[in-house]
């Protein structure tokens, strides 16, 4: 009898994500498990089905894959998957709840086409965001400088910190932009910006774009009118906006969506791998 | 890499159709996946999630079914999911709640065997109802002319005026049938009758259906006893009763099903297609 | 068009088990439709669903597994299966709730492998409980000298009641084992036990153990620490433990997952089977 890959979806909103179960699909997965309402109270037992059903040497061929809107909602999902696990008797995890992993991946590697991130200044505008924040521990780790951006001191002090106890020498910064002067002032003397809001909140406008001429890249991830860059279209893809190599969040989706594939196919290559942001930046680096 | 067909099933109903999975698997559907409780409020995160994930070009192998028992909540989703599409970015959908447009449109084509619609008089009872409704909207579509019964007049003249905003130049009238008189007014000179009542509702009797000398077809849609046709049998195909043409719910059923089966297979041929109960009807013509 | 195998899994929990759906899978089912919180009230429009769509002679190749970590609210959902069944329109049913009828049949006939049933004395520790009532029903009916026993007489009685009621000429007889001394006496003379209580409950220490000396064969059932039966090992199969031959839940685990992957397979050998506790004995015994 085959032993075919089952791919068991864990997803912390009500109605598990058809976007991740279509790419899942694409990807080449032949059995998928679909479950929403996942919580670390209930995610044990499901766990627990999926390492005392194959023996050790198949456990390889089921994996978790733990999504939904909530990043902070998965993260403590992915962290109760792993309580649950029993020595050898463990599966592959890769954890991309709201895309926040492979998306970060895909914006950190678009710039790194462009520019050595290793002392090049980076901000990262919403860094306390669910990507933002994957993105400014990304850059950190890549050795960029990196400002974290937010217009509130406090969240992008929390952010700074969340880096720095991630990535050991983390180069980042705080930074408040919640005034012109101030966003001005964040992306002085900075080579790479990405744009990490919320859908349909402009972050940069083109006037500011512009007067940072310092400013090789420009990436905004939000796909929904209005923009979070002004002047970057969503489809751009190393566009020439006024000088500034420009990235929008649907030329950005392109590697975030193979990253995302090749993710899912390397679970299956062995038991006991967790895919977070580190993981998941590194397939993107081999497929590039 | 291959590109299965998927079909999302999106059912009103907490716990997905059983009837509608197991139809889409025998009618060739590769992948899958069932969600329950959908309304129009939570449906635009699922519909993006099919239309964001494959290529414009490959999209034609992702698509929408929607089902569930109450026929109204199905068209609220429907018409939630077409506001969620992105111009060229949709896919193709299929509406059947509760059954009701491949039933109505095996029932008008079972009828159109035995006599040209056009300018027939034909008698929809419980033209209230889901598959009533869509029956008797079919039926003034095809040129009949219709009478739209209930025991309710108001309710009646509803239902005619639906029928009215579906189809331009219908000819559909209301009838009250809440006494045997107002019954045997109703069928008077009438060729078809097709009863669309609830499950275990006998709407016409031996009595009125014998008195009722003008009717050549008799459709009863309801297939738990008593039925709504008292002496036409579940099973009934074209069965003589008394004179008239009969045909019972089951009888009915193996139509429905081509229909249904062929529509979801259609589904896959583009990405721009949306099959109620016109469409369902011509796909019906074109298998007959 | 092919046929595939379509299981449906109808499982009591709010989630269906991912047990139980990978070993469906690996038992080669084909296609796997899960409900979870399915309950006597819901159960009938799923049942309905499964006969209603496929034709009499290819409905064996529709099957309803129902699970649960409930044992008693499984039962409810066969009973209410079977009532949705008309006449010939059915699919056949494995019942597994908890495990507990391929977990006592497992047990069970890892005994008879070592000790002929009929005639021996077997105790069965937490009888009361899902797996050890089908464990002492199953020890019965093979003509074992049962004695059930639990920490409560009342409940003990309860337990030889039921299988009193599904195995005729039962040997059974209640025990009450709240004190060492009780515990002693259940066990003298005894050739079998197994100990079917709560994971992480210890119901028979080394010493007392030990000084059954009749004691033949020791089967624990709880895989959790501290095991049921002190100085067994979770891996024990047929392992000499100071002279018993031991098993552990894990010893008796392989067993159990290839009854029920057999039990599965055979249920697309035709559509009017229903695998209960009997059932399930009988298709461990032809593997054996």
């Amino acid at each position: 009898m085959s032993m075919p890959n089952i791919l068991i979806q864990l997803d912390t909103d009500p109605r598990p994500s058809v976007f991740d179960a279509v790419v899942a699909i694409d990807s080449g997965v032949e059995r998928l498990l679909q479950y929403g309402g996942v919580t670390p109270e209930n995610v044990r037992e499901l766990v627990h089905g999926a390492i005392f059903t194959r023996g050790p040497d198949d456990l390889k061929h089921t994996a978790i894959f733990i999504g939904g809107s909530n990043v902070a909602a998965g993260e403590a999902v992915l962290s109760a998957v792993g309580e649950a696990f029993f020595g050898p008797m463990r599966v592959s995890v890769l954890m991309d709840a709201n895309g926040a992993n492979t998306t970060a991946a895909a914006a950190v590697l678009a710039a790194a086409k462009h520019i050595p991130l290793a002392g090049a200044t980076a901000v990262v505008l919403a860094a306390t965001g669910p990507v933002g924040s994957r993105a400014a521990r990304l850059l950190a780790r890549e050795g960029a400088i990196v400002r974290a951006a937010s217009r509130n001191q406090a969240r992008s002090e929390s952010a700074c910190e969340a880096v720095r106890a991630a990535v050991e020498k983390a180069d980042v910064s705080s930074w408040q932009t919640s005034t012109p002067d101030e966003l001005a002032a964040a992306l002085d003397g900075a080579q790479i910006v990405i744009a990490a809001g919320a859908a349909g909140v402009q972050l940069l406008s083109v006037d500011a774009r512009k007067a940072a001429g310092s400013l090789r890249v420009a990436i905004d991830l939000n796909a929904v009118p209005p923009l979070g860059i002004e002047g970057v279209k969503a489809t751009d893809k190393a566009a020439d906006r006024d000088g500034t190599i420009a990235y929008g969040a649907l030329g950005v989706g392109g590697a975030k969506m193979k990253i995302h594939k090749e993710a899912l196919r390397r679970l299956f290559a062995a038991n006991d791998q967790v895919f977070d942001a580190e993981a998941i930046l590194q397939i993107g680096k081999e497929l590039a």
